[in-house]
């Protein structure tokens, strides 16, 4: 299993704003690196909550990097699918 | 209006094989780059493209970058909404 970080925003079915605020929320608790992150139809969302951070609520992030992947998911029959992931990471400049 | 470049596959509704294919092509007419755009939920998809051309087809691309954005879209009743974007440039190593 991955560790689970503080500074890692998983983007799941709830409403985009909601992922904004978390992502808004650990900026302003000091870090300087936020990485959102999702996985398959959700990667899209991903990105607008990068996007909406930056150009709604806080200019001074940046996109450091952009990562795109593949991840395998086993769902509750046992089966393994593979589905596409993202991985934004958002550095705030002082 | 973006000049229509050969080597740039804009990711729409129809199934993702056909996008995957249209990028195995060019690569395979001898283009370097292949860049795979898409907007708003279909960035989800253009990922997905990248990703099995990579893992099934084609394992000498390369993700060279990935760009994410904010397009202005004018729909028909001439309403202007804003829709997040991706370009992933993938590139052909020897």
């Amino acid at each position: 299993m991955e560790e689970q970080k503080d500074n890692v925003i998983y983007v799941g079915k709830k409403p985009t704003m909601g992922y904004v605020l978390a992502a808004l929320t650990q900026f302003t608790n000091g870090a300087k690196e936020v990485i959102v992150k999702a996985r398959g139809k959700l990667t899209a969302k991903a990105i607008t909550v990068a996007e909406v951070l930056r150009n709604k609520y806080l200019p001074q992030a940046e996109v450091k990097s952009v990562k795109i992947g593949t991840e395998e998911v086993t769902g509750e029959d046992g089966k393994t699918i593979r589905v596409s992931s993202i991985e934004i990471t958002l550095e705030k400049n002082e």
